[in-house]
C-alpha cells in the first residue's frame, strides 16, 4: 500500500464515503495529519468527533468556524449529494487557500463540473473532479470502513486549467486508499455509469412502484423470494440521493433508458413470438458475461485510462 | 416442526429442489421411508446415493427399474425443469399405482396442469400440482438443505378432479419441511409470479445484453460496482430454465412487461421533465415498501389463501 501524507484534511460531509477516506488514510496509509470535519450543525460531526475518525469539527454556516478550517489545508473533499456541490463551493470560495487542491466524491460530473465553474470562477484549477465507485447498503459514519475502497475503481475527470501534480496528489490520496485510480472525460465518465449504475436503480424502483400499483400488491410481494430481493436491494437506496443523480445525469440516462427500452422490446417480441432459441441465445451471453464479470476488475492492457 | 411418515417416495429429479425435500423429511420431519431417486442414467443420481440423500436409484429410461421405483409409492415429485413434465408423466402413466400421489415443483402452473391432462387423462386426479417458492444461486443434489424450504411459501393449485386428501398430503408434506402452505387458481399463480420473479429475471437478463451490445462494453463491466452486481445476480440464473419459463408463462409475462414499460415510460418523463418531486415521491414508496418487505413473511390475516 502506498503511503500519503498530508497537513490537513478537510472533510465536507463525513458520512460513510468521507468517513471511510479519513478511516483509508490514517489505518492503511499511514496519515498522521489533521483530519477536519465539516457539517451544517455540531451534532453532525459529533459522532466522528466520537469515533476518532475526525479530529476536529468545524461549522459550516459558522464564518469563523469555516476560515480556521480551511486555513492551511492541503486537500478538501466534498462529500454530499450532487446538487449541493454549488451551495458548498460558493461557501467554501472567501475562505479557499490558493494552494489548497479541492475533489469531491459526486456520483456524476458533467454537472458537478458546471457547478464548480459557476462556484469558483478562475479558482475551479484548483477543483480536480473525482468519483470514488464504492458504497454499502449502510449509510453515515458509523458504516465507515478503512477497507471501503480497497479494490475499488476510482475515476478522475481533471480540467483543462488543473495543474499536472494537482491531479497527481489527489490520485495519489486515492492510491493509499487501495483503489485504482482512472482518468475519463466527465462525458465518459456520466455515459458509464448511467449505464452500470444510474440505469439500474431507476429500472429496481421501477419494478416496486408497478407492483404496488397492481390491486394484488400485498398477495405479490408475500410471493415475491429470492430473485425480487436481489433485484430490488437497490430499490432501498435514498431517494433524494437518486432523485438528484437523475436530474444531474439526464441527458446520459435518458439514452441509456431508450436503448434499454429497445432491448426489452426485442425479448418481449420474442417470448410473444414463443421464439425459444433467440430467448435462450441472449440468457446464455448474459449469464456468461454475468458470471466472468468480477466487481473492481482490471480493465484490460489495451485500455490507457489507468493512471496508474 | 410437523412430523410427516411415507412408505416411499420417488423423485424424478434429484438436484438442489428434489434433494432439499428429501433432506428435509429426513432430517426435519423424521420421515424414516424409502426415498427413490429417478434419473436419465445411474451417474446422474449416483451423487445422491453417495450423499444418502436417496436409498435407492431408478433409471428412467429401464421399464423394469422404472416400473420397481414406482410400485408401491405414495408419492412421486416431479422436481425438472417445466417443459420436462409432460414427458415424464407420459413415462410414468404406464406405471403409476391408483393410490400414488403426484406432485410437481414446477415455476409455472398453467401449462404444468395442461401438460398433466394430456399425458395422464382420466388419472390427472392423481396430480396436484404445486409450486416450492426457493432456491439457491447453486444447484445440484450438493446444494440441497434440510431447511431450504424452511419459511417459505409453497402453493397448490388443485385441481377440481383431486381428492381433498391427495391435496391435504401434499400440504402436509411441505409444512413438514417448514414452509407455509398457500392454495391459489394457476392463472393467479401464473400472474403473481410473473410479476415478482419471471419479470425481474427478464429485466436483469435485458440490462447486461444492453451492455454487451454497447461498443465500449469493457469498460461499462469495468466500472460496474455494487448496484450492478445486486441487480444483476439473476443474470447468472440458467438460460434454459428462464427460457422455458418464459415460453411456459407467455401470456402472463407479457402482462407484466407492457405494465413495466409503461411504469418505465413515466419515469422517463418525469426525468426528461426534471421533475424531481414526482421521482422523489416514487422513490421514497419504492424504499419504504422494500425496506419493509421480508421474505417469506406472512400474508395479512384477512387473506384467506393459506392452507395452515
Amino acid at each position: 500500500m502506498a503511503a500519503f501524507s498530508f497537513n490537513k484534511l478537510v472533510i465536507f460531509g463525513v458520512g460513510l464515503i468521507g468517513g471511510s477516506l479519513a478511516r483509508a488514510l490514517r489505518e492503511r496509509a499511514g496519515a498522521t495529519g489533521e483530519v477536519v470535519g465539516v457539517g451544517r450543525s455540531a451534532k453532525s460531526v459529533e459522532r466522528a468527533l466520537e469515533l476518532g475518525v475526525v479530529d476536529t469539527a468545524a461549522i459550516l454556516d459558522d464564518d469563523r468556524s469555516l476560515e480556521s478550517a480551511l486555513r492551511g489545508a492541503d486537500i478538501v473533499l466534498i462529500a454530499a449529494p450532487v446538487a449541493q456541490t454549488e451551495p458548498l463551493l460558493r461557501r467554501i470560495a472567501p475562505f479557499l487557500d490558493p494552494r489548497t487542491i479541492v475533489t469531491d466524491a459526486g456520483s456524476t460530473k458533467g454537472d458537478v463540473i458546471l457547478a464548480a465553474r459557476a462556484a469558483l470562477g478562475n479558482r475551479v484549477s484548483q477543483f480536480v473532479p473525482g468519483h470514488p465507485i464504492a458504497g454499502r447498503e449502510s449509510s453515515g459514519v458509523d458504516a465507515a470502513l478503512s477497507d471501503l475502497y480497497a479494490d475499488r475503481n476510482v475515476v478522475l475527470c481533471p480540467l483543462p486549467e488543473n495543474l499536472p501534480e494537482s491531479v497527481e496528489r489527489v490520485a495519489a490520496m486515492w492510491l493509499a486508499t487501495g483503489a485504482s485510480v482512472h482518468r475519463m472525460t466527465p462525458e465518459l465518465h456520466d455515459s458509464v455509469l448511467a449505464s452500470v449504475s444510474h440505469l439500474p436503480h431507476v429500472l429496481s424502483f421501477a419494478l416496486v412502484e408497478q407492483i404496488l400499483e397492481a390491486p394484488d400488491a400485498a398477495l405479490k410481494f408475500a410471493f415475491a423470494a429470492g430473485g425480487f430481493r436481489d433485484f430490488t436491494r437497490i430499490a432501498a437506496s435514498s431517494p433524494e440521493m437518486w432523485r438528484d443523480v437523475c436530474l444531474a445525469n439526464r441527458t446520459a440516462l435518458l439514452a441509456q433508458i431508450d436503448a434499454y427500452t429497445n432491448v426489452l422490446a426485442r425479448f418481449r417480441a420474442a417470448i410473444d413470438a414463443s421464439d425459444g432459441a433467440a430467448l435462450e441465445a441472449a440468457f446464455t451471453r448474459s449469464r456468461t458475461a454475468r458470471t466472468e464479470w468480477k466487481q473492481g476488475g482490471a480493465l484490460k492492457p489495451t485500455d490507457d485510462s489507468a493512471i496508474r
